[in-house]
């Protein structure tokens, strides 16, 4: 048993109405999932637009069933729709690159949390240099707020637009913004990232098919990753100036999931023990971000399913040196579930609402 | 958003506390995971021979974290433990044939949910033929029901002692039971069914590792499993004679879902189609079986981590035969998700409480 | 050490060139691999129409080395490319539907194995109606041999064009031809097979990604999959005479490996041991075919990457009834190695050449 | 086809007989499977002491087979099974720390290759202090050749007993012994190895369930894994100095395939095109070695099987540094693999005699 604000609830929520732009993804699955737990949102509208007139449960059929309350038939995108809605927020789920002029036709009134990664990148110049193209909306890009929950929470619940944070930047960020505000460790970082394969897509390509992916892994992206500028802009703003970080993805034959391995140099005379230290103090009211007691090593299990964000860190055998090493699942804390918790601040409702599962495990 | 009678609730519920003896198991975690969602329920007693001493988050990561409610160490296995306490039931999720004494030392007043294999089978010649001994608390397995919540909640309702099905046997008996009773089908049954690893529990066996399991699979038990027995048993009270059925149990390269494929003959003039009819009209008010229209087969991605059960229906190329597809999630529907929901009809709660999670898919 | 032949060869033998047309593809991949360590073949010819140009090591990077002998770029499939060349055989990979003309345009001289089904219809009707379009090259339908080496060898060894078994089907046919040419069974064969994901090939599906596969499994083409025919013709002919069989393909989340479990009916007085027996006696002096002693069970790990087949045997809990579990890799004995297999019987070498690797595993 | 010296070859070579002690673990089994195809070679004793008795097809199901050459039963291990008989050479596969006094009693004739970790460290007190205990053969530990067969094959050629290296060490060595020997590179390493499960053996240990492995992925032993001393010994002897390097492995959910992703820094103007035209320069002649163009990722799923290591470079995105991603096959480069080309050094054999398999994809 929980004793949850839910249950002991005194004064009765307004329940708000949602959009999901572009649902037949991954992240708008996921988003569904988390939402029909969600005791103060319907969810209005659905769009796919290769899947309009469909039932989700066609495209997702563990999404079918008759104990689940009903959804309306996905449609295809188009800005009257959304328009002319109730609708008091929008989910966008859409692929990189074709959400700025969907968001642009949008009426302002309604808010905005962008799953992509159009309005990550603050700077209109390495926006264009990572995607090949200018930025289709640029006041819109300055206005966006980047929706690291707890770094920004502040920020977030009077944001119109929040711009929700890519999967392995969340992974990296958490453990390091706080190291870097404080002046735990210097500026050379490096970033080995493994990552289970829903961060690829559900759309159909041949390198990630079950029989190219099963029984193998590989790097990928090296040293070319577009999460690289993100996560740079997240940790130069925490370290008050411009780095450079070295980041490596690789992908790993498993659904959900992305473990982090980071090496850090420790500033002055900190240890491992001050930097997790640094980051128990950091943490210590938030509920989803959990630092594991010295040697003791997370592990993907722990928040299959879940919005939790579990560190551990570990003094290296070459002095000076700490590793730490962070995991989320990238479908929830890496997307979905910091999406629904962006809009638990956004709407002052408590933050953990619809996100208190345990995780699956085995 | 779920319009549960949770957040309606106009008559308090008074809060059971429970035991959950053998924690330690896949059962007894998955136990825990749904009943931290229970908003009735509150854990009291966890224990665990071999675990004694430890916190659950020492043995199941994934239910380490803050953010949950705190639990209770685990201890040893005592009678005079649970008897003292003020708990009013005990989930019991010790390994087959170490769980009969201690529960015959239980007090009356305590309910009993049993999720091993002890009390299932109601003739003890036939327990002692399949376990290799005599039963050690025979008026105790008279007085046992079988607990296929949906097929006999009547007599949950006022048990004290249920005997929780087995996972083969209840993604058999869904489906067949019915068609028994209505005599859709005649006696001559060949139920071919695959199994995720987490059948086979946590100890440590060299058979299940990883490296064992990975990229193959195997039959196993072939015409000699003891799961037979029971889905006899149960099929035989449903058809009002005794009879006999081919089972073969097949380990699958997965940790979850349990998929059985059903062959039947068809009595009388009755077709597929009347099949799926009767199906649906069993279960249509029923919250966790769910009939697929024609030409839907069901996959166990549909019911992972759920208390659902999916069932498609498809006649066979030579006439007057059927083919059965049947789903669920092995620990949930085939063991703790069914425990709960014996719980709940035991205590006269909403049968779904705590049980209306969505899959978790990909 | 095995004391080959290939060793003590006294007689120089001729050497063979061979074509790969459809080489993309996994069958195609598998033959390259097999063929590489073929005493007596040259790959002369690799056609792939999407990837003409590249190196076979840009679309199979396991086939990159240079510790391999080099092989020939990719050239599109057109018939004068063949024609022209020197080679003596063909081994045609090209998807279901699309090798009719092809194989049409080969000269006469040239020796071809087919690993479509294009070819292992022999009636007509019958193909246009499983395939939706009469065969458009029915004189070479008549001539086409289905190429089970073990069962027709002898008309193998004289073959212009042999039609080269499916998966699925030869995991069905090899138990349970010798057991219909005996009459040790009757006709009510019922066959549950469960494959590994390199059946549905590598072209981009998404219901064959990764993320969609793994964790799960399903049945499909229930009662409705092309290889019930071809199962069908074949174990008709063993029978003298038609017979239809019930034929459940599964999907399990693993790369290599059929496993099917069959019912049988056994005829008159006979039992499982006869069953066991009779295929013991059929097989004592096949190299890949491997009976199981009583008790035994067969694993897909035992034939991965080989050409075996291994069948276990048990009599059912119903008397007069057997079940038989075979298994094969469905890219070897059901693709690729059969090919090689049928191609040493049509230039006489060993049958066992470049087919005596041992299984890997873990 | 090959043109292979094992077809052309004009000399018969004297057969050897060998002896594989510990062959019930994943390494003697590997040893087996690559044996069997070895020419000039044949097992002659294996022993298991829990095995004892046994075909090693009771253990290992894929080495039953009929067509393969008959095999011993595995005995108990003492020395004068194994002093009397004429055995020319001893694989020692036995756990970590047992091995010791195994191999002093040998007759000092026979040439040992020893697969466990109980010889690589030269160092005594280096010894003790990660393994607990003083060496029990100190004189022999004097004399092992830590056998990396591509850096040291001179001295292989000539020793009795060869240490075996580690998987871990094996991939990570590879690549970077030549950029230490050609001062391409600093001493400042960082080496984030992802190994497959079958590096943990195959004793029953929970962890290594395939319930508690599969979907989920950890990293493990931080800064202090037994193989980081013995990656800090071979590559302080390439460096002509000590050095310490960071060391992270983690367990992937697969069986096979360690992928090591090594951060380095450039000594001097070097570039990574420097670091990759080093390796091309010292493996150009190497059969089992490959260098990948540049652009271009190595992946595990090239070497499953093989006794090759692949390796990519890549320029990091910050100035000065550069990235390696070094694969092999754990078991075969990784162990078995690499100790059978230690012993064709050893007997005077082509180098890849039995070794020259094609992976086995997918």
């Amino acid at each position: 048993m929980r004793n949850t604000h839910i249950l002991s609830n005194q004064t009765p929520q307004q329940v708000r109405g949602v959009a999901i732009i572009g649902a037949s993804g991954y992240t708008g699955a996921e988003l569904i999932r988390i939402l029909l737990a969600h005791p103060y949102v319907t969810i209005e509208i659905l769009t796919g637009d290769s899947s309009a007139g469909k039932d989700i449960g066609e495209i997702y059929p563990h999404l079918r069933f008759k104990n689940l309350p009903p959804l309306k038939k996905l449609e295809e995108v188009h800005p009257a729709l959304v328009a002319g809605s109730g609708i008091d927020l929008v989910f966008c789920c859409l692929p990189h690159g074709t959400t700025q002029t969907v968001i642009a036709g949008l009426p302002k009134h309604m808010k905005v949390i962008d799953l992509s990664a159009d309005f990550r990148l603050a700077d209109p110049a390495e926006y264009a240099k990572w995607y090949g193209h200018a930025h289709q909306a640029a006041e819109l890009q300055k206005e966006a707020v980047y929706g690291l929950t707890e770094i920004v929470r502040g920020q977030i619940k009077d944001a119109r637009l929040v711009a929700n944070p890519g999967c392995y930047p969340t992974s990296a960020a958490l453990p390091l913004i706080p190291l870097l505000k404080n002046s735990v460790i210097n500026h050379d970082i490096i970033i080995d990232s493994k990552s289970g394969v829903t961060g690829a897509g559900r759309s159909a390509k041949q390198p990630n098919l079950f029989t190219e992916i099963d029984g193998g892994m590989s790097a990928y992206g090296i040293a070319n990753h577009r999460h690289a500028p993100e996560i740079e802009q997240t940790l130069g703003r925490a370290a008050g100036k411009n780095l450079k970080v070295t980041f490596t993805p690789h992908l790993i034959p498993m659904s959900r999931g992305i473990l982090s391995t980071i090496y850090v140099q420790l500033a002055g005379k900190n240890t491992a023990d001050d930097v997790r230290a640094t980051l128990q103090k950091t943490y210590t009211n938030e509920q989803f971000v959990h630092i594991l007691p010295a040697g003791v090593a997370p592990t993907t299990h722990q928040v299959r399913g879940t919005n939790d964000c579990v560190i551990g860190v570990f003094a290296d055998r070459i002095p000076g040196r700490a590793i730490i090493v962070s995991v989320i699942d990238n479908l929830v804390k890496g997307a979905s579930g910091q999406a629904v918790q962006n809009m638990n601040v956004m709407f002052g409702w408590p933050e953990e609402t619809a996100l208190q599962m345990s995780a699956i495990f085995p």
